[in-house]
């Protein structure tokens, strides 16, 4: 059964506060605030930059999708007495207690914010999310974005591999709730695998909240509480032309039939089981829908659905289909159609042409691939655990890192070369080919006039020394102002508005950067500019002036 | 810096409605529960049981948790209007109004639930959990319960193993909020990361809500915030005998030294960097622990954090530590051990004995295992990506089975073997040896007497057909009521307490069933009632009567 629903509700806006306190972050953000404060450097200007190293899942691309709860974080970030309170119980007692009351006083109101816009198509390295602002507040927000773009867009990124291993025709459904990280996680997952490709979830409170079509009937719970005839209840259904018929009888006459018909043993037809159909099928003659592998699909459950199916579909109702949940759900779908269109011609019911078959058994990324190489009928697939858990890689490992503090470029070098960062305030473009396909993504400095169509553009791919050029047909600035003095700039739209875009913006990307194995690189490269900025810090660095000497 | 704090503040209690309201579910269940309803059984006394079916992460045991947030759900468990109405718009128009009425009185008071301790050790295929009351309702927490033992159980699992490999003595912190699944995620993940055995969560809203010891100093960010010397404010710091210092000076000459003693070249030390690390210490004298990686630990970071660690002890201060947070942490830790023992020697600080190292680097299980084997001077490891997301097993695949209804037991049969369902309402007992350890866990019918110490008894174990006998010296019931008629009768503890019910209760089990490679399998094993139940339920149903024959 499956419903269309409202608009968001606004909930988000009104739980954010209860969903990510501003204490919901890391101490060490804390420790660096009073540090910065008792230098009096707090209220430096400072930029920061989130991006993520790899695409997640060995894939070609990410979407970016988190960017709506960040805003609302943003907007409500401010502590209570209780919050401060609870700092000054953990920082050290020889703490000002002034850097408590500034704490009590902060807001966002300083913070600038340039993003990639949700459900957006972004690669490795790109700088997704740009947040300026007073050294110490900016600093202090780094955690809860990380948290929630992280996950959002992990799971939104795993949703669009689902769909694009399902192809566009088979319906998608999340029910991923009771395997989720915790009650959040789930509620995140719906949300985002929807934007990311999916068509329906389980999740209730999803479909509340955001709008998405929920989708649901019946556990084998339902199926085995029944064991008998006497418990259907009513026993009689109202036909679509009005009659009460008892549909008891009409349903065991159609077993009947169908067991001749298909030279099935009735002595395995389990009782409960068309009890628990004809029970559902009374509650919903418009939505029968019941899962049919509680005993046995060939022996009992595809038999009983038949009966029952038939039985409504005599009485003017058409019913709906099947859910397999077990076994090997390709031959079953097969067996499955087979009996419908035998049903159909046999007793010349054509309602039995347009059942569908839903096929829900641990279906992970793979599995749903091979459905396109494998003969199946499946025509909407459930996907839980691998879906919301992304099993194939658990975590985005989004990063934030330092590029400015006073209008000066910052860069972190490491032991690991992998976790140097590109320093610098930046804007990043995107170059489009004639066709409207994106091909490359140029991270500049801020202060360089943006690349323009027609004209040349020099550019660097990451660890080459040798430079390249281009002349773009079409260049799009990838980021926007989302945010600034404390008021979101960005027009936020529904799950199925982020949807809608995401969708269009997968399919501008050339299908060799969709491929699922081996895609080829999306490449992302950095202008002259910021070229020659990494390699004058990385000279400043290595002769850094010998303060031993001075003073 | 670290900070042991308060109990947990009832916010668990308060905020369990915004987390986990009653629509946080499958459709499936209102579906059902709306089938349920219009054949009268809504009212019907049903037991389902939690359990899992493997162990996670290949390993020999798991531990439970979630049992408290469980409690709390139900007792909060009840719809709104505005729940209601939504469901009226998601159900089929034909739904009988009057079961929403039904819907807008529902609670748990006719719920009664024995549970497993939180915090207690036990076994895949035990039914952990045991629900029972009205049919419709019990349905209708299916999900919701199974949400929150599912991640909790699963990431306080993971936490005992990463401490089983980290051994006793290493101290461990979690720090994964940044990569968790979602906000709620995280604070799970601390919460139950803590039970597990962790000491300690970077997470202050951890902190805050359940009084677990937080712990953070800097990140690189902080570092790469300074370049030079000028920014370093104030300049002097009050010695622990009152005088005030001129703290730039004093570290600069340390420096000298400290690089005269080490044959360094000063050239490479970063300017920058002893800034940070300057103002770190004035305004922590107490608790001075930089990141020490930003540039280079051997030729810039640790001789820094030396020069500034060694002013700070003639001022008498003890400087606490360092951090390391890329490369080979092992051979890391020995030069910068060697380092501080040099210092220690040299001028005679025995400050630099006592200094700790925090190692930070994307630790997994095997890699901790490592550290037991190759040798290092990592004495604080901080876990994040692996330990949160459960990178091995990011889902332990808990289900909820239907296995009374009016009295009589219920059984799922199933296309696959390993989803049949054992049926009837239990008991679970644990025998132990003379020595206290668990040896065994029997699954009885609720209604046979308990196993008794001294006395033999039979059992069957999983798939095998002969029967086996014991005597054991101890027995244990292993769950117990812990709600019922809408109140939680179990005495609810704080995470400290449940943490060290954790520790004890992994201790008593034996080291064969704790290792984290091939442990072991713990045997739970069905009692003669339950086997010859299941036989007879098997029998029944190849036999089912043929009702198609009778009326």
């Amino acid at each position: 059964m499956a419903a269309s629903c409202s608009d968001t509700r606004g909930a988000m806006e009104r739980s954010i506060r209860e969903r990510v306190p501003p204490l919901l972050t890391d101490l060490y953000q804390f420790t660096m605030a009073y540090a910065y404060w008792r230098a009096g450097r707090h209220q430096e200007p400072a930029v920061f930059e989130l991006f993520f190293r790899d695409n997640p899942f060995s894939g070609g691309f990410s979407l970016l999708a988190g960017l709506h709860d960040c805003l609302h974080f943003l907007q409500s970030f401010r502590f209570t007495d209780e919050d401060v309170e609870f700092l000054r119980s953990v920082l050290p007692p020889a703490t000002d207690p002034a850097f408590f009351t500034f704490l009590r006083g902060l807001d966002c109101s300083g913070v600038t914010v340039h993003s990639v816009p949700e459900g957006t198509v972004v690669f490795a390295r790109i700088p997704v999310m740009e947040v300026a602002g007073p050294l110490a507040v900016v600093q202090l927000l780094e955690t809860s974005l990380l948290c929630l773009v992280n996950y959002a867009s992990l799971v939104c990124s795993n949703a669009a591999r689902f769909r694009l291993a399902a192809g566009p025709r088979r319906r998608l459904l999340e029910m991923g709730l009771r395997r989720a990280q915790g009650p959040d996680g789930g509620l995140t997952a719906s949300r985002y695998s929807y934007i990311g490709g999916f068509d329906m979830t389980s999740n209730v409170q999803a479909g509340f909240l955001f709008g998405i079509p929920v989708a649901g009937t019946m556990a084998h719970s339902y199926v085995t509480s029944f064991t008998s005839l006497e418990e259907v209840w009513p026993q009689t259904l109202k036909a679509a032309n009005g009659d009460q018929v008892d549909f008891i009888s009409l349903a065991k006459g159609w077993l009947s039939r169908v067991c001749t018909r298909l030279e099935a043993e009735s002595v395995k037809i389990h009782e409960g089981e068309l009890a628990a159909f004809l029970t559902y099928a009374v509650a919903y003659p418009q939505n029968f829908l019941p899962v049919i592998d509680s005993y046995s699909v060939a022996c009992s459950g595809l038999l009983n659905f038949c009966a029952v199916a038939l039985a409504l579909s005599e009485l003017g109702y058409r019913p709906v289909g099947v859910r397999l949940d077990s076994g090997d759900l390709c031959r079953q779908s097969l067996e499955v159609r087979h009996v419908f269109r035998l049903c159909s011609q046999h007793f010349s019911m054509s309602s039995f042409d347009s059942l569908i078959i839903v096929g829900t058994n641990n279906f992970s990324e793979s599995t749903m691939s091979e459905l396109n190489k494998k003969e199946n009928e499946i025509d909407v697939v459930g996907v839980g655990t691998h879906l919301v858990t992304c099993t194939k890689q658990p975590s985005l490992g989004c990063v934030y890192k330092l590029v400015e503090v006073r209008g000066s470029p910052r860069m972190k070098f490491s032991e690991d070369p992998e976790k140097s960062t590109v320093p610098g305030k930046k804007a990043v473009y995107r170059l489009m080919d004639t066709e409207g396909h994106p091909f490359l993504d140029v991270v500049c400095l801020a202060v360089e006039p943006a690349p323009t169509a027609g004209n040349p553009l020099t550019y660097y791919l990451r660890g080459e020394d040798t430079s390249r050029s281009v002349t773009p047909t079409q260049v799009m600035c990838l980021r926007q102002e989302v945010f600034t003095k404390g008021q979101v700039t960005y027009s936020l739209c529904n799950a199925k508005e982020s949807r809608a875009k995401a969708q269009s913006s997968l399919q501008t990307l050339d299908s060799k950067h969709k491929r699922l194995q081996d895609p080829d690189t999306y490449p992302v490269a950095v202008s002259e500019k910021v070229y020659m900025l990494v390699a004058e810090i990385r000279r400043g660095s290595s002769t850094n002036s010998n303060f031993l000497l001075s003073n």
